[in-house]
């Protein structure tokens, strides 16, 4: 099955937290499951904080990439469309807030969950949490934009 | 000159952001100057979010543990205690928020500076922003807490 992050152009496909074609990052996948969208990510033993817990910059991390996912898999059912339709959707965050409400276990898998709260204009908002096991220890919120075109790599300006 | 990481006791110092024991981490290295604490990171290539500019996801992860060494070396400083000097503080985030007010361009120089805007009890704030050259290009805020007696391998606890 194809990730969200499955259909973004070669050229936007970099990303230290979800680019499949980053070597040296997460490599974040995320899917719907009705209308939530999931994630699941292992910790790597070095992507750690204090000894048996989780890196809270890549909690963050991960919660940012799987917030531009979403909304851009959000952006596509908006408009009624399929994802591998042009012109590609591409979200960056303009807002990442993340609550830590109690330790992450580093080894086993985390599952991010996504509810997309709005879509409106160039604009997505979406909550997530992220749990371990039937144990949730992070929430975030991702207010994600459009890519502007200012960031956009000539090759993947439409036509 | 010591960094306020490189205070933290050997085995609370693997965090993916700013452990000087984690030779596959960023290893942030934060001091004061003044009342304003300073850090410089330089991204790596692979670092990155869309071709030209840093990955959200790292920006997030140096504001928090600037955010939490920024609040270790408070707590010393509200205590009229040196450093160097026992029990060791170790902060954690409760709740992180990082606005991205524009791109982060790869390949300068990084510069997180922090204001701590208020320590009480376990509870420290610290806002902090990153620049590029003269352009500020992220806000964010900390809210750290000491951590807990939980998280503390045993060998750090207070003797």
């Amino acid at each position: 099955m194809k990730a969200f992050q499955d259909y973004y152009p070669d050229d936007l496909a970099h990303c230290l937290g979800c680019g499949r074609l980053n070597a040296h990052g997460h490599q974040l996948r995320s899917f719907w499951n009705g209308d939530v969208s999931e994630a699941r990510y292992t910790p790597k033993a070095f992507e750690t904080s204090l000894p048996g817990f989780v890196s809270g910059g890549l909690l963050a991390s991960l919660v940012d990439c799987h917030g531009t996912g979403t909304a851009s898999a959000a952006a596509y059912r908006a408009e009624g469309r399929e994802m591998d339709t042009l012109p590609a959707h591409r979200f960056v965050t303009a807002s990442l807030r993340v609550d830590y409400l109690r330790p992450t276990p580093l080894g086993p898998e985390l599952l991010l969950e996504g509810h997309v709260r709005s879509v409106s204009g160039r604009k997505v908002v979406v909550e997530i949490s992220l749990s371990v096991g039937q144990v949730t220890t992070v929430r975030g919120e991702v207010v994600a934009v459009e890519m502007p075109d200012s960031m956009r790599p000539a090759t993947s300006l439409p036509k």
